[in-house]
């Protein structure tokens, strides 16, 4: 084994980053050994240099992010700060004074992967972000390797714990949004500002780098169609409930059937109890891989926290470091593909459309007559209703979302449609 | 790209071998677009060369393994043959003939991969066996590379698709194990001599080789204590579902409290219908990976199959392609830590015992003080009878496998006990 020690660069010593240092320090010995070399922390770059870092050396600590990436002698740069700015600037300088960068930041790798890889390749260096998209779950490297000789034609997944912990409570004791969101705040599921979560940002990010791994192409950030779960209500729990489905806020990235197109997008959808994404409680993340050849994988576990999250991020750097030691290089952007992101309304997809209607005859029959005139093949149709009002439950066969849109917007005119009460996709069958 | 192609051969042209024979043609441009230099199948041999094989040059079969490793001009050799020789023989071969080599091989891996990987290493060459361990599941990979930076303690699988297809359609209609078997076998999920799935031999070469990646040590295949489920009863399924269990066969590869030994088995155990292993049906393989930072994963997929384990074949074929581009080698066997395999008496966990014993006054005493006598506590018991015969159902809390086996044995030598009806482990919760 070489005795000279690798040097790492640690920017960001939050909760990632503590339990990063942590691991690096109680675990040396065997990173040593699986390395072939040892590592050293030799700097950690913070904002808030008097807070107390138990287990580190204070001397290592600086507020100095750019100089620690220009030391020229950094072996590896761990970037866990999180957002662009300084995290992009930071990581190109480190490509640039020949450093090979492990991030964890889903949201500067999702806007700016395509030139993270590119200065990467300028450099002859490495780029690794396996803790940027659910967490400790292997995802990025079986998605990268273990499936790189296969075609992965769908990606479905729950990439984001506090959603997935919120609807979870909201189906298990039939609470509203607001009350299982406060619950999630208080247990620390969610952020003061939930926003990032509950509207989709943080999924649509690891929807777009999961799209462009697993496609090899490049989806970007604004590729990806968006939709939050803050509108989801008890009522549509109940109405899962007898299709026999449970509702996730999911993740898609999907290859058109003629191949010649991939689209990606995060909304709330009904998969059937009878999935194996219906079973993941809590906080819990997986994601399920449809592929040529292997046919079905699913990947579950812990999608944040401090330490899966760092485990993620150790498992990177021990890649580099071995591919320092070795002088070669890892799999970098693999684009090759290029493939066209279709807009929304070409997915293709079943709905579930809940409509408040007048309880009297020929209400379902102008309905259906909107829904055929649109293209729209109906499945079932659930009618019920008492003193003049109704209710009308339609479940589609498959139709594009655009076909869906004129169908829901022609069925607005509708005099005898009071109001559309919900629509909701229905995925995984 | 490099338009010189990288030279491919395979050993063996079966269910596997054919299946990867066709994704070669048929995704020959991803695949060279992935690696950076096209694959050409250089050569196919086979112990039947006039069976007809389609789509693959009759000119490129030959019966000659051996001259066709020691061409020299192979980069790579895809040994699909099985069973311990010639495969063997011809891997090592290829290593002294300059090849790499994948293999889906894991009764030889089990066996023989120190030998193997010392060959690699002697040579400068490359060893992947992912398709050897669950088929198209990502796990070998995960392990060694993803899981680099962390602390296994335990994994716990099913990693043997006929005998979950068995034991699930006992759970699922209360059909008795001779049963399922004949469905199974009728359905192609059973070969005609079941031996090497019903008696665990196939689990245990997958545990063992588990084991040895998760832990970073060496443990053989004899080390894996093996007890198969030809002995599980409808009775049993009946008690697992008291318990709000079921019942699966399992590979379970355990790290000591103490982190100073390792164990390795495989046997039918029950676990809670909670347990996300519970929930894997039919044919369809799963394993449970517990660490220290990254909690608890959970890897599914199917673990057989031509096409799935081509899957994996061919995502290694192209990690191994781009090392021989790159000039740098994957990891090796990686076992510094150097741990003792504990026989199994020293194995911890629960137990759920049913005897048949004698419907008198003081008979649940007597078991009891022997269950005392031998330091094994009980943790509930269920009695129930009558005319004379009674059942004893006894849960254990956790016990050493020495110890209970003791208890068992004195219980067998007690004139009020007829009989120890069955003894399951209770593992998962």
């Amino acid at each position: 084994m070489r005795t000279r020690p690798l040097k790492v660069a640690l920017l960001g010593c939050g909760v990632v980053g503590s339990e990063v240092a942590r691991i690096m320090t109680t675990h040396s010995a065997d990173l040593a050994a699986r390395i072939g070399a040892p590592v050293e922390l030799a700097g950690v770059a913070v904002r808030r240099p008097d807070r107390v870092r138990a287990g580190i050396d204070p001397a290592l600590v600086t507020t100095d992010a750019t100089a620690l990436v220009k030391r020229g002698d950094i072996d590896v740069v761990v970037e866990v700060i999180g957002g662009i700015e300084p995290a992009r600037t930071l990581i190109t300088t480190a490509f640039e004074h020949g450093a090979s960068v492990v991030s964890a930041n889903k949201a500067l790798i999702a806007q700016d992967g395509a030139a993270l890889h590119a200065a990467a390749d300028a450099n002859e260096k490495d780029l690794y972000y396996e803790a940027a998209v659910a967490g400790a779950i292997p995802l990025i490297r079986p998605l990268r390797e273990s499936l790189a000789g296969d075609k992965v034609n769908r990606v479905l997944g729950i990439v984001n714990g506090t959603t997935n912990f919120i609807l979870d409570a909201m189906d298990t004791t039939g609470a509203g949004y607001q009350e299982a969101l406060d619950e999630a705040t208080a247990l620390g599921y969610a952020e003061a500002d939930p926003t990032a979560d509950v509207e989709g940002f943080d999924a649509a990010a690891k929807a777009a780098i999961l799209a462009g791994i697993a496609f090899h192409t490049r989806v970007r950030l604004d590729d990806v169609h968006r939709e939050g779960m803050t509108e989801v209500t008890a009522a549509d729990f109940a109405s899962a409930k007898e299709m026999g489905c449970t509702i996730k806020l999911l993740a898609i990235c999907e290859r058109a059937a003629d191949g010649g197109s991939v689209t990606a997008r995060v909304h709330p959808a009904m998969i059937p109890l009878s999935h194996p994404l219906a079973g993941v409680r809590g906080a819990y993340n997986a994601v399920f891989v449809e592929s040529d050849a292997a046919g079905q994988l699913m990947f579950y576990g812990p999608g944040a926290g401090g330490a899966p999250t760092a485990s993620a991020v150790l498992g990177d750097l021990v890649a580099v470091c071995r591919n320092r030691l070795g002088g070669g290089r890892g799999p970098g952007e693999s684009a090759y593909a290029a493939l066209p992101v279709s807009p929304m309304g070409d997915v293709v997809t079943r709905y579930h459309i809940s409509l408040d209607v007048a309880d009297k005859p020929g209400v379902l029959a102008q309905v259906a007559t909107v829904f055929a005139e649109h293209g729209v093949s109906i499945d079932t149709v659930r009618q019920s209703g008492k003193d003049g009002e109704a209710s009308l439950v339609v479940v589609t066969h498959r139709a594009s979302d655009a076909a869906l849109g004129g169908t829901v917007e022609a069925l607005r005119k509708l005099d005898t449609v009071r109001g559309v009460a919900s629509i909701m996709r229905v995925e995984g069958e």
